[in-house]
């Protein structure tokens, strides 16, 4: 005697544990992991749906068009969306950082640079100067300069950047607690199908926009660089929920995901490109042909808005944008492949720094004043970074400067070359000069610079506001690179007769541009951090622009790469993936040791048998017990225990819920009904309690490897097919189980052995 | 009773099979298909070995040393080998191209521009122009004009490009028959893992190289850019072999030519970063991380050996450097738009017209004669060709004019405007004016070439002899773009009231640059035809060396890949390689149809059941006969017939050297000796004969799947590792196999069935 319900659910389709019989079935519980294979057959059967429907009418034709073309409109909304927030967070962050240290007359919402240009007393010489412009101590007490002046504008500074960093942390703290730190290594491990509910919400996009300016602008060693990634994928996520195609698949969602990611990096850098390779190189994790061409799409419409709103007023698109005038020539690839050393050097000591303190905060008293801690760093940061014109400025202005080429026109201070007054070159082709006093000073400035960007980095990184590394990063780099540049030009100035400088370098020529320098450094410190390599290299050179100076940044990338590797073969990211125990399965690591299947499985020798479903003779007693003692995700379904002979695989979240609703909903299913898995349930006598088909929810094709595999093969698998568990089997009986987590153990167990000892076990 | 040679290969270690205990075991038979897993674990355990030996000794570690630098190590020697050859081929085809129209009478050796460079008497206006260079009919008869003379030079012209085509196809024909085509269908193929011996050897390379040469200066609508990639995976090939490490790795020698893939496209536009982007687009299948970043190495040094051999003279690294002037308007997205669905329009009518051609070739008589062929096409290649001049100079400085920007002391006939007497503007910043009667007539001239150009080329790819599609393409789309331009540009000068051109042309502004509108084309052209995307906007884009113009490039791009993506999917190479019947399984194409394992598996019903050997009850003999009566690659083997247990998968190969091996040198086997796949072997009383012992080359982890899995999953699989074959099992029992082949049928079988027929069935 059928029911109506199992009438409908037939056994002739066996694909019927598709269709969502019921609400929920086929989504994931916060902190699981996703089953690629499973959600990219579920779309599928989506786009069949679709094809087919669409014959029957019109309407039916258009929904399907729509359908198809959802994935350029999500990409058009992304694009635009996270261009226009980086917009604005540029030019709030403009303002905000100079309130810091005075305000614009004329209209207050004038950063300094406005100001100045908008006034019409301001020369050419003199930009950074105008009346409508004026410091705390100006307008309070009328002075423009003695010790109360500086003193004051000191005290306002410091107490402007506690307030920021206050207002930020507190905004964190109560209203969106992911909102915190760079985002990409939660972004990382939810593009590889791991499941953080929130963390891509919008109360997590508006808040962390918000902080984003108030943590930057408070003059802390960050950047803005790893959260707008953070925020353009909360804007893929947002524009996700607006197509059902989207929102119901969490693999199609991770494909919107990852070109959101490009487009962040887009807008950060202006670079699209470079976006779209770090999203490859860098983020996703499952990136096919069709995601490369719409994160292109993405990247680019995105820096196309940036720059219609044209926050840094230059109309480039780009951050930094640098013109050089010289070549570069073969010996000055010792200095850059020191400065590759340097990068090196710093990024093992960055991500040691700060992965040690960053585990001392999670295990100490110290994580439980996050917001006493953030107000402590900025102090400090404030305190020491106010006396040295340097580190007063924002970063990314320092990393301008740095990266700028000295014109002759030029005021700054790095720029203080005793000029030749005989000098009748044009204006753009300026001779190596011999270093004036400035120069000198701000040599100095720049090495106590560097000493205080690399120590209060390592502090500042991993703190409970938004903060990212690449503009920290690239400051230390640019800092050191300009430093060696300089050092490079007075002495090529002043010994052009050394061999070194003989060939290429002839007295009143221009040979050394420092600014290249910088640029070279800065390369080489944030691939020692991050590990980045091709996508580094081209975003560095969208920024500049040129194609020419790809050697020495390749070189300087290169060289800093293979000495970090030498210490440690993480990248930043992948260790914060680790400090907080996410289940990443990183594609970078090589799995060369040489365990098998059986040794990972589970039950492993001496434990309880694995926990099996009969396909005909478990009741639904038995199946509510194993649910209740165990907290396995999915269950194996077998012909019978003593055969071992696996059908299939059931997920425990829909056992739940098909049991909880079949209580419900269909009469006769008691405590001792039988569960069916099989295609027919026998007909019984009206007497026995009513059976439960539950083949719709069973997965008849479960993954499988023998015993005998190899782990690296396994390692393999779970990276390309992104499998949730794998079953393991000897001539055809099941033995056991392998799933994600335990291969990460594995993972982390192997190269935590001293390598001997599994050479030769 | 042990022979010694069986304790040695003792039962206790379950992976000796990797040992390759005697030659051969574990290669592969040409045409056929490698399994990619089997190759990565052979790699991982050569690693391991090189690793635990390091440990031993000085040398041990110095040599472990090597082989891990020895990737890098080849990645320069394929970087300098394939530059050196690009250039060599530059500099021979431009000398070969003009000593169709005369020599340098100061050195035979040198090309026209050469020769008048290296002149005293070229003036810079008439650069063109020496007393050294001597057109043949100067030369004979001392009369640079009239009839006569003309008409000796076309003479000659066709008598040149007659032999020098004639040259390269009897070289192709009786050295190397592998060196004809693109090459790049061929390496798509090999690199997704199929076997073609002697492709990418020796004699291919110098045939290539030479015949390349030959073939574009007899002035074939052909361009050297596939073949150069061709060339530069032949060296890749060349300097695996003097690596154990890839030239005993198939899966190792694959990453190799991806990265000397990305070399080859590298040096033929001298745009490394969208080589490394076409070897990730187009050409690879497995494209590791560590793969990008040996790819970029490869392509810069590449480009960079190309640079210092500057075959151009202008120390440049890329084929059409160009700048222009003038920023685009948002109005003249809709020309290059239009240009973009006539890129679109011409892929498809290329890729049809000639993929029936090739298709008449294989099938018909023509096929007979490609000697002949090649003549009769390079006959009518000249004779139509040398009236006009834009089809008698070569192709890519046809190209190379038409993207150039008109300056003011441009000479050419497509820069003969009608200029204001009282101009007084910059140079370099010349407003728009009225075409002069050059234009008009190099419009007419362009348009003839046009029609030209379309219909020569798709006769000309695919004959024997090496020639590539990027340049015919993008002159196609050059000539069509430039003659777009050159309209708007007059109607936006002469019509600069209309509403369209009102908001951003002003009259005396230099609005519309009709070389933009040639590369553009030139995209749009290209991409309809490879329908790269990424990749073709880099290229593209490295080409200009300005980020402006990306915009107009992809929309173009963009809709180029619409249109033609709309008439059907396939790109040209994809064509070819469907036309050729290469086990290519393409990552690009989606598999949407609802069909089953076991609808895909054989036997299917009816047929004869699977070939299976058993683990310990079949003799030498049956599986002898077994290798005779069928011509499967390999053979599962089952516990019993009647269990159908799986256990393992052996090659067919192994298993006939492995008896071969036995035969001859183990005592005691014979015929009727029992073949044991387990682990131990019973003792037998010494009467019987003795067993063979094979468990050392059966494969314990075969990849299984159930026969409920959909096709969409086992394509996925098949894909993403690699897999040559597949058992198909039911609750434990081997029911069948599927091979990548059968996979390949079913998808072909599945694209050509009506549509509806799949959805509803």
């Amino acid at each position: 005697v059928l029911t109506p319900g199992e009438e409908m659910n037939g056994s002739g389709n066996l694909m019927d544990f598709l269709d969502e019989p019921f609400p929920d079935v086929g989504t994931y519980e916060d902190f699981h992991t996703i089953d690629w294979l499973r959600e990219k057959s579920r779309d599928t059967d989506r786009h069949r749906k679709i094809t087919s429907k669409s014959k029957e009418s019109i309407w039916e034709f258009v929904k399907s068009l729509l359908d198809a073309w959802s994935g350029w409109v999500v990409m058009l909304l992304i694009g635009l969306l996270s261009g226009t927030l980086a917009g604005v967070i540029d030019l709030a962050v403009d303002w905000m950082t100079d309130l810091k240290e005075g305000v614009c007359l004329s209209a207050f919402w004038y950063s300094h640079e406005q100001c100045c240009w908008t006034s019409n007393e301001t020369t050419f010489d003199n930009r950074d100067k105008c009346p409508q412009w004026q410091t705390w101590s100006e307008l309070m007490t009328g002075h423009t300069q003695g010790a109360g002046g500086y003193l004051l504008n000191y005290f306002l500074y410091i107490v402007w950047a506690l307030f920021f960093s206050f207002l930020a942390v507190s905004l964190v703290r109560v209203f969106a607690p992911y909102a915190c730190g760079s985002g990409i290594p939660e972004i990382k491990t939810i593009l590889s199908g791991f499941i953080i509910r929130g963390y891509l919400g919008k109360w997590t996009l508006l808040i962390k926009t918000v902080t984003l300016v108030l943590a930057v602008s408070s003059g802390l060693s960050l950047g803005k660089e790893g959260p707008l990634v953070h925020v353009a994928c909360c804007c893929g996520n947002l524009f996700c929920s607006l197509f059902s195609k989207y929102s119901k698949n969490e693999g199609k969602r991770r494909e919107v995901l990852s070109a959101a990611a490009a487009a962040g990096v887009s807008v950060a850098f202006g670079a699209p490109i470079g976006g779209v390779l770090f999203s490859l190189e860098e983020v996703s994790y499952y990136f096919p042909l069709k995601t490369l061409w719409r994160s292109f799409f993405a990247a680019l419409v995105a820096a196309f808005t940036l720059r219609s709103i044209n926050p840094f007023g230059n109309s480039r698109l780009v951050l930094f944008y640098v013109e050089y005038h010289t070549p570069w020539y073969m010996a000055e690839l010792v200095p850059f492949i020191l400065l590759g050393v340097f990068g090196g050097l710093w990024g093992t000591l960055f991500i040691r720094g700060n992965i040690a303190w960053c585990r001392r905060r999670k295990t100490t008293q110290l994580g439980k004043y996050p917001v006493l801690e953030v107000i402590v760093v900025t102090g400090i940061t404030a305190i020491l970074a106010f006396p040295n014109p340097y580190t007063r400025r924002s970063t990314s202005e320092l990393i301008s400067e740095l990266f700028n080429d000295c014109g002759a026109l030029e005021s700054s201070q790095l720029c203080d070359y005793v000029n030749d007054p005989n000098m009748t070159r044009p204006l753009d082709d300026i001779p190596d000069r011999p270093a004036g006093p400035g120069v000198y000073t701000a040599l100095w400035q720049l090495a106590l610079a560097l000493i205080f960007k690399i120590i209060i980095t390592i502090f500042t990184f991993g703190m409970k506001i938004p903060s990212g590394l690449f503009i920290p990063s690239m400051a230390v780099g640019a800092i050191a690179g300009r430093i060696v540049g300089i050092a490079v030009e007075q002495m090529a100035y002043h010994h052009h007769d050394w061999i070194i400088f003989k060939n290429w370098c002839r007295p009143g020529a221009d040979c050394v541009t420092p600014g290249l320098y910088a640029m070279v450094g800065a390369a080489a410190c944030l691939g020692g951090v991050t590990r980045m390599t091709v996508s580094l290299v081209v975003i560095m050179f969208e920024l500049t622009g040129g194609l020419e100076y790809i050697v020495p940044l390749m070189a300087a990338a290169v060289t800093s790469k293979w000495v970090a590797d030498a210490f440690g073969k993480e990248g930043i990211y992948e260790a914060h993936i680790q400090l907080n125990g996410y289940p990443f399965l990183d594609v970078k690591d090589e799995f060369t040791h040489r365990t098998l299947a059986t040794d990972v499985m589970r039950p492993r020798r001496g434990e309880p048998p694995l926990a099996v479903l009969t396909q005909d003779s478990t009741t639904v007693e038995d199946v509510e017990a194993l649910i209740k003692e165990t907290d396995y995700n999915g269950f194996p379904v077998v012909v019978s225990r003593e055969s071992e002979r696996l059908i299939g695989f059931v997920q425990r979240r829909d056992l739940i819920l098909a049991i909880k609703n079949a209580r419900q909903k269909q009469d006769g299913v008691v405590s001792n009904s039988v569960v069916y898995f099989t295609e027919d349930a026998p007909q019984l006598p009206a007497s026995n309690p009513q059976p439960l088909k539950l083949r719709r929810i069973l997965n008849l094709s479960p993954f499988t490897v023998t015993d005998h595999t190899p782990m690296e093969t396994v390692v393999d698998i779970f990276r390309k097919l992104g499998l949730r568990q794998c079953l393991v089997t000897r001539s055809g009986r099941l033995l056991g189980i392998i799933t994600k987590k335990d291969v990460l153990r594995h993972m982390a167990q192997m190269m935590n052995q001293d390598p001997e000892s599994i050479m030769f076990n």
